[in-house]
């Protein structure tokens, strides 16, 4: 079967291909071809025995998703996305990409006829509620950000597609994923990493909340490892509920700038400085922080590891990468 | 300030017009002039004393949404749909007017630059879990069908619209209203209102539910008061969570019968037929009948009158119109 990815190019979308080049199959399924798409066009993985095909494209094109999905699909997954702070930012391209764009690839899964699997990523910002709340898998997403509301919507696309039989989706509702490689970017949690990353570069990080501040968050490794479960899972345990809350990780800052010492030293430390800022905290101190993950459990995905091996497997797995993109 | 009505030669829609034309004001702001949106173009209300512009247009195509609302644009209800059974035969309708069309009417709303007051009617078929369901304010809809799927989509729009401050958004679940007036309709819960309509039509109806069957109800007199109530509230009180659970009633079709029984005799029961209909049964078998109604209780939305009430008002309000409109 052929296995696409939208947002290819991105943290996530390229974790993604890198398992699946590795892997050569899904579940039992053996892949045969792979699609990846972005608004640049994506790198193939490497050691990729079966052939990739990077489109570059606006997913909020129709004129650009026609070829996202063809009789042979068996996976989509959906990961492209206009991020938290830029949806923020900018109301109608948030909009436009996350919600009409999310419309035109189920629309290009339905007009292949394959009803393809369809991993969609949603996010704990589509949740509020912030450090009080305790978020349940039948709690209603009152979001508190433009990105969590288109989130949500895609949600309820993913869900009635799937309900019809156009598709056969699963909504992962993900924490932050820290520690993210590369640069900060424009996600109004982009601190998380930050402080988990920068000072192994030897460069500062601004955190702009207080040490007990409480974050959902989620590996890199997860994130991947439940992503490819969501692929092969049977979803008829899923009955009429089509997302998933996964078992993320709840952490203070504190407890990152404790693993950062130990893992890091002082001097590691010393390149923590605390800086307001508004707009960030006004975003994430909506997110909640603590999950009941009992369904997910249920259904398969693994639990998560703890906050000293998710250091470690960011400078074993993209330490080495994020230096040299920073030449 | 003028008010606008989307859906305004629909049922509820000209229950709403001939409210505010009697009463010539919403809360303490007085009525100055109305607009009234329909694909067939919709009647003034009898005594009016403001004058009434009627447009006939599609709520899903922007080109006539443009008049939906002016600089001294104050409330808008935005009652215009594809109703249950009918968005559930044709799918790229119901996502086209009930979300297209709903964004083209905040989009048309946020462009008039009044930050109206927008009251968006969603829907108890946002929920699933049937007979065996509780919904509170805080849970989540996982809709068993693509009208659902769409009111919740729709209320995330008018719910992030109003926290960016293009709108002032309240978004009504309204239970079935029952008992509508005129003939059956492509609501998959028609059946309601015929079992206590037709009857005194001297008219069949049939019964697609076992008598033991709950429903979650509202009158037109009570689906019509909280309508101007949210358009009239304070919306401060609501916080982030713009929609409300209205404090409906929940009654089983026994109930039902037993009160046509007592109003229209053994005459009327003689009319009812039980006569198996999956379709239908499929559909309304997955809404809830009970609800905690705290949060709308505590905002000021008015408890509901008994059953005999509902079908004494009926006689009252509806029914020589009803005759008439049979010929
Ligand atoms: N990383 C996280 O912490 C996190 C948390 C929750 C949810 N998610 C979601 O997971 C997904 C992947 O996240 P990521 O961290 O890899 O994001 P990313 O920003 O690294 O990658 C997203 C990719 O989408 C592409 N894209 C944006 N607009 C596009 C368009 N119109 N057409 C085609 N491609 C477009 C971008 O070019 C980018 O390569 C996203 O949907 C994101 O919202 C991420
Ligand atoms: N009546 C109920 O039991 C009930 C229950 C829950 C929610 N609601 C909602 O309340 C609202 C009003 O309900 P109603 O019973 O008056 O419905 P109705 O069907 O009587 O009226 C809806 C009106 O919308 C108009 N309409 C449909 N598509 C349109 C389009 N593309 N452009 C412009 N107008 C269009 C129709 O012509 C119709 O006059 C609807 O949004 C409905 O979904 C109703």
């Amino acid at each position: 079967m052929r296995v696409t990815i939208t947002g290819a190019a991105g943290f996530l979308g390229r974790k993604v291909a890198g398992r699946l080049a590795l892997e050569g199959k899904l579940g039992a399924r053996e892949i045969t071809a792979m699609t990846l798409f972005d608004l640049v066009p994506p790198k193939a993985p490497e050691g990729a025995r079966f052939p990739v095909t990077c489109l570059a494209g606006d997913i909020a094109d129709p004129a650009h998703t026609a070829r996202l999905a063809e009789r042979d699909t068996g996976v989509v997954f959906h990961l492209a996305a206009v991020v938290s702070a830029q949806a923020e930012a900018d109301f109608d391209l948030g909009w436009r990409v996350n919600l009409d764009g999310t419309r035109a690839v189920l629309e290009a899964c339905r007009r292949a006829g394959s009803r393809p699997r369809v991993v969609f990523t949603s996010s704990v910002a589509s949740f509020s509620g912030g450090q009080q709340a305790v978020v349940g898998d039948t709690t209603r997403p009152v979001p508190g950000n433009s990105y969590g509301a288109q989130k949500a919507a895609g949600e309820l696309l993913v869900h009635d597609y799937s309900r019809k039989g156009f598709i056969d989706g699963v909504s992962m509702r993900l924490p932050t994923v820290v520690v993210r490689p590369g640069r900060p970017n424009r996600a109004a949690s982009s601190f998380a990493s930050s402080i988990l990353r920068e000072p192994f570069l030897g460069e500062e990080a601004a955190l702009p909340v207080p040490e007990d501040f409480a974050l959902w968050i989620a590996s890199p490794r997860a994130a991947t490892d439940w992503l490819i479960h969501a692929a092969a899972m049977d979803t008829r345990a899923l009955g009429l509920d089509r997302g998933i809350n996964p078992p993320g990780l709840t952490v203070t800052v504190r407890e990152m700038l404790e693993v950062l010492r130990s893992v890091g030293g002082h001097d590691a430390m010393r390149l923590i400085s605390r800086v307001d800022d508004p707009e960030v905290a006004a975003i994430v101190g909506t997110w909640p922080a603590r999950f009941d993950h009992a369904r997910a459990l249920a259904l398969g995905f693994r639990t998560h590891e703890g906050l000293e091996a998710v250091v470690r497997a960011f400078l074993e797995d993209d330490l080495a990468e994020t230096r040299a993109m920073r030449g």
